[in-house]
């Protein structure tokens, strides 16, 4: 499978996957025609427009799915598919209301390649149980596309250590997925990405990195460049509580 | 109904509770025996003890519901009912699992004061749709006590202006939540709670006080003292697209 999983679409201070150009046109290469999957949004139109104008120098024809009557359809027919960030709850709520989780998985195993971006990163691993996002409106589930065996937390952010806020840090967040899943979770700080192709893993993106988060494990960090292949043999335990429950 | 909700359980450098000591004293008055639900931690005899020990000296006796075969029994020979804060998912998921809904809607309609803190106070509303919290575990559904007709969110954070961050802040997930329900959400910043009781809903704590957002207005600012009350009329719309799905 040759998978693009990015952290964020923007870095601050410049447009809309810019910081990911040159990854993304290497990615995409000799696709023609890309599916772009706007539903984390909730301006469809807006959002593919926003898609085709970062993509239009790379020559790729991008079609909102939310555009036909059968969206499914038009991942089938793409060289390459692309979901988009925003909310995970809404997005997998579609992707299941569209019959989108598997024609996505279908095509994606046939070849075509997938990018996501926040949201659609998320999309990417068996659950959304790392998820950021505010669970807005109920998914019939919490299984999405399991493209890879493991979670991904996007956006990951450090504990601010000045910080009087109360609220769980994101550490902390994944710790309690720990204690109820035995699932490596892997936070992508914004500006990293992580590229699948020819079965090998490889972190890219700024020096920032990435951060593993394993149960009963310290926590490990990653540069770019780093090798994570392990990870797509993952055995995945969701649901095994550590606690008497 | 008597109802104490809390945005947060402990104060930057003060003990568990202590923040709000005297309102819970006053809240639970006459109260003898708790039922403490500690199902959004992993440790519950741990967090009962904690729970235990700062109410003491009010003279409550707390019972853990997770130390009966049936925790719905609990409840329903309690004068107060607390539900602790932690994992809202993970707290959701328990209490449907082990009959708490109907039994606690049931206690407090008779009449038993509710306590809750950040993810208890998260229970206290129709659903679960504008937690803080990751979604560790899948609950059978998003539905929650709904002792009130709003939504809140604990632990509201006002957006930092210098951050450079790129994941959404608390307010554009509000309205996120707006873009897909229309009901009224109120941050409570920490060190805030709400009151009702005799059909009046109340606004305490400290001076930050509280932002209520509605569909279609501007965010509204309250201050300690402030009455909510029309909140308890609210005509909740969950689930009523503002975009074409």
């Amino acid at each position: 499978m040759h998978l693009l999983l990015l952290s964020n679409s923007t870095a601050p201070g410049r447009g809309y996957l810019d910081h990911a150009r040159e990854e993304i046109a290497d990615f995409l290469g000799g696709a023609r025609r890309l599916a772009f999957v706007p539903y984390a949004g909730a301006d469809h139109d807006g959002y593919t427009a926003q898609v085709a104008r970062a993509l239009d120098p790379l020559g790729v024809e991008v079609t909102g799915v939310h555009t036909a009557s059968r969206p499914a359809e038009v991942v089938a027919a793409a060289d390459a598919v692309f979901v988009g960030g925003g909310n995970s709850f809404r997005l997998l709520a579609a992707l299941h209301r569209h019959g989108l989780v598997d024609a996505v998985r279908a095509r994606v195993t046939a070849g075509a390649g997938y990018m996501g971006s926040s949201a659609g990163t998320n999309m990417a691993c068996p659950t959304l149980r790392t998820t950021n996002d505010m669970p807005i409106v109920q998914p019939p589930t919490f299984a999405a596309l399991g493209l890879v065996p493991f979670q991904i937390n996007p956006h990951y952010l450090d504990p601010a250590p000045d910080s009087s806020h109360m609220g769980e840090t994101r550490a902390q967040r994944i710790a309690e997925f720990h204690q109820e899943n035995d699932v490596p979770v892997l936070g992508l700080r914004e500006g990293t990405w992580l590229r699948a192709s020819d079965g090998r893993l490889v972190l890219g993106g700024i020096e920032a990195g990435a951060v593993l988060f394993e149960r009963g494990s310290e926590a490990e960090e990653f540069r770019p460049g780093a090798e994570l292949t392990r990870l797509l043999t993952t055995a995945a335990a969701f649901d095994s509580p550590a606690a008497d429950r």
